[in-house]
Formats: C-alpha cells, structure tokens, sequence
C-alpha cells in the first residue's frame, strides 16, 4: 500500500539566512540517513516577511536574546564543523542572488549553486547583494556566464522566484529554511532532527 | 586532569511552560545516556521577562507564526508519546507553583513535585494559579500538606525563587526551558540534543 503524497522533503532556502546556511550543510546526510530527496525550493526571505506581514525578529528582542542567538549559532557551527565568517555585508538584498537560484534550477545545476551561494556569503564574505558576485557564484556552479545572466532578467525566473514566495507563505512559511514533508511542515535547522525522527517512524 | 567546572547540568523551569513540560521528559534519559546528573532549578517565567524587559513573543509573531507555534508543539508532543491536554486555564500565575517547587527542593522532594505540577496543569488541566490546586500537587509529590503550606508563605522560601529568577537572567537566560553545562547556556526544549551532542564529544 503506496501513499499518493510523494516521498520527498522539499527544503526553502535563501542565502541571506544564516539559518539556511546551517541546514544547506545537513542535506546530503539527510538524503543519505532517510532515502528520500531533498528538492531545493529557492524564495526570497524578505518577500516571506512582507507577506507575512513580518518585521525582522531581532527588533523584538531583548538583550539576553540577542546575545544568545550569536552564542547559539555559534554552538551550530561549532556542532556541525563548518567553515562560516558573519557577513560584513548585512543585511543583504538577496533578490538577485536567489533569482540565480531560479536560473541555475533551470540549467540543472541548483544544488552546486545554492552550496556556491551559501559559500561565497557565509564563509567567503562576499556580498551577495552585487550581480558581480552572483555571476562569479553562477559560473562558481559551473553555469555559462552569458546563459545565466541572460536568465537573471528572463520575466520567467522572475515570476518563478515570486511563486516560490508566494506558495510557500500560502503553505504556512514565516521564515527559512522551512521544510516539507508529506503534508508536515518543519521549521528551522533545528527541526531537521525532528523531522528525521518522523520519515523514520514513518 | 579533571574539570574545575563541575559535571552538573542545570535546567531552569518553570509549571507554566509548555515547552518546559517537553523537556522535564526527557530528564531522565538524558541522564542516562550522558550519566551527567541534572538539577532542576525553579523559577518564575513572568519574573524572568519583567527582569529582560520582554512581553509574550506571542505578540510579536504573524498568523503563520503563530498557527506554526502549535503544529510544533503538536509534533513533539508525538515524536515524545506523552500525554498532553492544552491548559483551558491561561495564561496561568505560577508564583505559588513555583514557591512551592522551592518548598519541595527543601523537603527533597523537587523532581517528583515538578512532574506532579506538570501534570496537573498539562495533563489533567487543573488550573495552576490556586492555592488549593498546587497544595494537591504537593500531596501528590509525597509531601506533608502542614509542612509544606507553612514553606509556601516562609521569607526564605520566597527569596530563593527570586535569587534563582534573577541569577537566571543574569547568567543570560531569557525564557525556560533554559540549560547551563559547563558555562554553556542552551535554551528550548530542542537544544538538549545539541547541549547532549556537547557533552558526548568533550
């Protein structure tokens, strides 16, 4: 007896989330420990939070709170041992760098791209914000630089990266990374592990 | 070559805490499975947030943060298999509670009469702010009803449930469950496998 909801974990990201960036990290084991595929859904956070309705969560924060969200992603990093420098350049306008996403999704190249992306704003410090640097990630992925830029501007990828905003907010999302599986959604790096425990149990 | 530090983890609750309530199950096996002892250390939330200047994050939060708050909660609720009835009673005082979490430490009785007052307000919806519901609770730890009335009103008792709210804060804490090992502080219900994670590798 098959289920008819596909067997796949679809996992939101933008680059500008050093959230996403954790949870970039975990996808391969993730993949490997459960057998399902991960399908990489490019958004733009800051169209999440318009939507939404959502300001920026550290505005409501008091200082205790602050503080323990660096010592906290700080323990993630150090748990996970991966490379990251927090980005001098904050916060960023990810509009370009993720419709990149969208482009590099159609040339079948997303995956290296967004692993490229994460890099290049998280451990590199680049800053995303520039299409330069969104051309040299593209072509980082492996992508013709002439047939990615010509896709950045394509009204289509545009559209798609709105839809992706747009259907994720409708699903329930507030933030990235969000998760989806089989009609569950899961919130944050740190739900990845709960998540697990469910396709496990399943 | 030993630690100064000593191997104790430390957990900050509070009976009006639903994610407190997640965690104070999974005491035990922590224990367990780290053979690090914990001890619980009673406070008082409303305290902790006057003491930070924070309100409810509640109201901060978008409609699918919100509806997303009990999807969670929901799920661990699951992936733990315990019993749980959302409190009609809300949201409650827990000052009397928790005095009363103090009265039990000393009467050596704190760990029971933790997950007796979890109980009652988590599982069998009693309402937590009366007197009368928390000296049941007492009763139900193993612990003299006489006795144990005479500590809810004693100076002493009172002042160690605000030296333990005020030391929280001032160790950084900003809501509960909120866990201290070794000068790390972790915060949620869904960071013990993080702080566990910590503890494994030292």
């Amino acid at each position: 007896v098959g289920s008819l909801v596909p067997d796949v974990i679809e996992f939101f990201f933008d680059v500008a989330s050093p959230w996403s960036y954790l949870a970039s990290t975990q996808i391969a084991g993730l993949e490997e420990r459960t057998r399902v595929t991960v399908r990489w859904r490019p958004l733009l956070l800051g169209g999440v939070w318009k939507l939404t309705g959502a300001r920026s969560p550290r505005e409501h924060w008091t200082e205790n709170r602050r503080r323990y969200q660096d010592v906290d992603f700080a323990a993630w990093v150090e748990h996970y041992a991966i490379p990251f420098r927090k980005p001098s350049h904050f916060p960023p306008n990810t509009l370009i760098a993720m419709r990149g996403a969208v482009a590099a999704e159609r040339l079948g190249r997303l995956v290296p791209y967004a692993h490229a992306g994460f890099r290049a704003y998280m451990v590199e410090d680049r800053n995303i914000s520039l299409p330069e640097v969104v051309l040299a990630v593209g072509e980082g992925a492996g992508l013709d630089r002439a047939t990615f830029e010509a896709l950045l501007h394509d009204p289509g990828v545009k559209d798609a990266l709105r839809a992706n905003t747009e259907e994720a907010v409708a699903r329930g999302a507030f933030g990235v990374p969000t998760f989806f599986w089989k009609g569950r959604m899961f919130f944050g790096n740190d739900r990845i592990a709960l998540m697990e425990s469910f396709i496990r149990h399943e």
